[in-house]
């Protein structure tokens, strides 16, 4: 359920509103808009629904209440029309421009974290990425610098200007993680760890989500929506490949999944086509078509030298393919950038906050 | 196994060594490439590899042997380096150029197929799809107009010049639908209807493989090599979605199946999101994102009135929707054409014929 | 639709009724049940259905009219809710008894044939299974002795008693295999394949359909409904395991889709082990779970030589496996057969025929 | 590597071989069989193999170095060939009899969990579940009494002297829910929260690992690893189901799992109907399935009121229902439990730890 103030409504009217829901015990969130805040409300209301709508309805400054369809509340387009831009230092996401976040899969020394930060920071990337804590299949890989890693990520953001971002695999790292990083990352595996969800939701960092292999569509945005409902909705979705029969790749990268999210939620999404296709040759191909589906950007991996690269070096591009991709994703981002504004107006998505109701709330 | 001739190999050195082929109970298929033709053994090899490789490197105008380290042979980048490009009347397929074939899921009036026709044509489609015989999930479901449907495509031809596509599914159909049809379509769901290969690789028509939405890479090559081993190496690969656990489309459109298949084999590869994401507001940016990665052109469904079809009215697009589609295929296309060339040239594809030899035959 | 007949209406009252439904252009299919006879009606009803339900209803003999929920009719339980049970020679499906399909992969030669038919008759099994026409991914695999394999399949029944089943590949090829067969077997990659579909269900021989290894449950029962609409409703359903990501064995046995099958379907099912699992160690213990969820017979292949098979080695028995197997499966099968009856009568299907609506015919 | 001791080797000399390994920076996990020991060595051994393995053959005591040819080390049936028993409180899981874990999903009230746990005490239940901290797809749906719904299970253990398992969620929840639980659970969501599962590795209670819907055998065996790699080899493994293209039920479950899990890893392994096929009705079925091929236990949800139940309604069975399945479970296992020793001793796993070399450590 959310309430449409009217034009004009004053801050006493929308307190107010808070208050009444506050005192429900369920929680508003404001979402201010052009020309009119929306305020959602969550929480279980079960038959409480149209008792609330109705008070809701009456009081000043409420111009109406309307339900949302979809199970995902804070994170969907309905409450949100508006596109979330995220901003981090002087990197923007998802305002038209194209975001490259880039780097090696692995901080592995100080030297290799510096030299690909120069590199990529000088041929177009806007994010640097790598990672200080792995999460491994093997209990015997290679798990990371840890907290060292994140003192060189931290030195490279001095150097280049670049935010960087980093994952977080537990509740307990999310401080540490957030002290040295501009942006935390979910990885696949952890998209449905709730508690790592809620803790990074408790966070001032905008959160890049990456989708589990094996998560629908759906449980994506009910993993933003448990990030959002704590709190921060500053949240990057990133499409990374889903787990299908085929053996080829590793992955099968789901790139219907950018204009269904642009349709489906507010939320910058990006694409990270290193780990779906588990192959450098095909990592080109498969950032070009994402930026052409509407991606808001690219994450990618970059080695000095891949084939000494202490995790994922099949996958991992040196820096010659680097700076021939950031031309390719150039060339084609500037042609694209137009074509899908359609999206988020398309059948089915109320420009306005309109009411639809099956098993709305 | 294939024999590389010498350049300048003289028609009688050919002919020697397809004979020695055929007296050994195997069979020969000769590609003439620019300087040097190449002639491939199929069959069952066995233990004879050793001494045929021998006696053939011993024979007059050949330049060496190689082994094909693919299980498929005839449509293996291994065996025929150049692009395979298929000219159908004026169109042609495979060249770098964009092939749109447009038109109706199902043919269900005279005037619904010509009307449709002359607006694609009019637009900028290469060649006219639209269904007479039609698989269908249901028995009670329409069928298709069967011989009366391919009367109208005919006559579609005719009138607007453009070749005609239509599927073909059982083998004692492939002579009345060659007679009437351009090219034979064979459906997602005959893939690994080997009788219906082999008739198809008998026929002289060009043949459009659909990709079995439960059928891995490969299989899909050995389906198509199963065409190619009947003779007919006119083969259009078309991706349209493979099943997995997502249910908010119908199927996943596998783009990366694009650049995989430039990569393994040397036939034209084209894109299907209609049928892959059973939402008509997804096919543009899909569309787009088939054409970034390479594909050699896109098939998409287009209906007068696409609310009233008696097929896939979901996913239809109606003129409009052709009309702005074919705006924004032209601007992509334009600048993703030469960004993929060295997909055919990439680690693991020898550009000149050399033995890789796992397996190999 | 389904017409339900009075008890003890006369046979003119139903000649009656199916009169009307001709003459509607639609098709009556007849189930003479223990104490009543049901009707159902098939075919494009759209929006003649309230009045046919009315001018039905009021015909002599009609004790009521109910429609089908499910898009397939005729293998649906609610027009059929008595276990379908199909007698071919002495042999037995779905009447609570075990049937046991056994026999090579692939026909190779006489002696192999008729070697395993007399043991596998000798030890338990009631059907011979044998390849004649083999459907192989590539086409320079061996592809089966084609009729001379048909001729020893009936030689091994004159010898053995038992009746024969072999895969049927194409529509031409029904009548031949049918004049040898005393089952006719669709595979699993002709699933879809509507016009063999058609064909078997012109054949007087019973079918066994083998779930398509990308099929869903619905999709199955809708290929079985092709078969059932041309007139033979004599059909077996077989599971022998679906596509997933999982790549330790070749398929995933789905093993639920009996208990399903039993709920949706009144006919009979069986379980292959052999193909889906692809692992011989791994057929024993799916046979026996297969038996233990409620399978009506089991399919399984047997060689006198597996190592040296021509086709599927890894994954069939030898003689001695299969005598342990037998063992096994009766010691199970006794005691599980008592255990099922609910299923038929469970929640949401109904045990006499009434009408449940959603989008019913 | 694992290090075979001789029989009778003396405890010096397996401290010596000890203490060469942790000499090396290597961890030794010692496995204590029944005539002789064996000591893993696990960590990142790299170039450092040969030279080690031959000053390991060459200690005092030392039988023979062998290698293990799995990515898991610990869990693999070539360092433990003997199954793996585990006892809690009279509980004895994996020693040939039938484990039922029975119990409500979510722990509503005090009255629910004691009034379930005294019936499925009474009917053959030998672990009481009962989930405090629930997993939830959505933010907003009931999460659980948390540590209140500890402290009733806790009680019911008392009242009935059925040990209890319960899910833990993150590495900070461990200890708390240890103090309570007899059995830690990881749910399937977690299969990959690598802080966790090391979390539950360092303690001293017996874990449960459910299968991630979308991992592979190995990465669930890899899963485990983790697990023992931090100390604790009380581990349970648990089949819930994979998710595949199938929608009329939730998930897929994967009975083969069970075999090949006995064949794989000396763990116990059990079957949970219930979260798999999401359907009440199919409980029952697939629980004998599961007995059927050799599970040593089956976890099933039991509610007294399952239609009022505030998490997974539709899948809970009642209190006739679960006595009805007892009845069945064990007329079933009694005639199975024989059936299936030959799996720890098949094809590809030795009887006794020799050297299988790809890729060993």
């Amino acid at each position: 359920m959310f309430v449409v103030m009217r034009t004009g409504a004053t801050e006493a009217e929308v307190i107010g509103v808070k208050a009444l829901i506050l005192d429900e015990g369920l929680t508003p969130f404001e979402n201010v808009g052009v020309d009119r805040t929306l305020i959602a409300v969550v929480g279980e209301i079960g038959k409480r629904r149209e008792p609330l709508k109705a008070r809701l309805e009456g009081m000043s400054g409420v111009a109406s209440v309307a339900l949302i369809s979809k199970p995902y509340k804070l994170v969907s387009r309905e409450f949100h029309p508006e596109d979330t831009v995220i901003r981090v230092l002087d990197a923007v996401v998802g305002d038209g421009s194209l975001s490259v976040m880039a780097g090696p899969c692995s901080i592995e020394t100080r030297e290799q974290l510096l030299e690909t930060a120069d590199f990529v920071a000088a041929h177009g990337a806007t994010i640097l990425r790598g990672g200080a804590f792995k999460p491994r299949t093997s209990p015997y890989s290679f798990q990371g610098l840890g907290v060292e890693g994140l003192r060189y990520l931290a030195e490279a953001r001095e150097r280049t200007g670049m935010p960087v971002i980093t994952e977080v695999m537990e509740p307990s790292q999310v401080d540490i993680v957030a002290e040295y990083s501009d942006i935390l990352q979910i990885g696949t595996r952890n998209m449905q760890n709730f508690s790592l969800l809620l803790a990074c939701g408790r966070s001032s960092r905008p959160v890049m989500l990456k989708r589990g292999f094996g998560a629908t569509i759906e449980e994506w945005l009910m993993a933003a929506e448990y990030i959002a409902s704590a709190g921060n909705s500053q949240i990057i979705m990133c499409e990374r490949g889903i787990r299908t029969f085929e053996t080829t790749t590793r992955n099968t990268l789901d790139l219907t999944a950018v204009p269904l999210m642009h349709h489906l939620t507010h939320l910058p999404v990006v694409v990270d086509p290193s780990h779906a296709t588990g192959k450098r040759w095909l990592v080109k191909p498969l950032a070009i078509g994402g930026v052409a589906v509407g991606a808001d950007g690219i994450m990618v991996e970059v080695h000095p030298n891949p084939d000494e690269a202490l995790s994922d070096a099949e996958q991992q591009l040196d820096f010659a393919q680097f700076e021939t991709l950031m031309g390719a994703l150039r060339a084609v981002h500037e042609h694209v950038r137009d074509l899908h504004g359609d999206l988020m107006h398309s059948e089915g998505v109320a420009a306005a906050p309109v009411a639809s109701v099956n098993g709305a709330a």
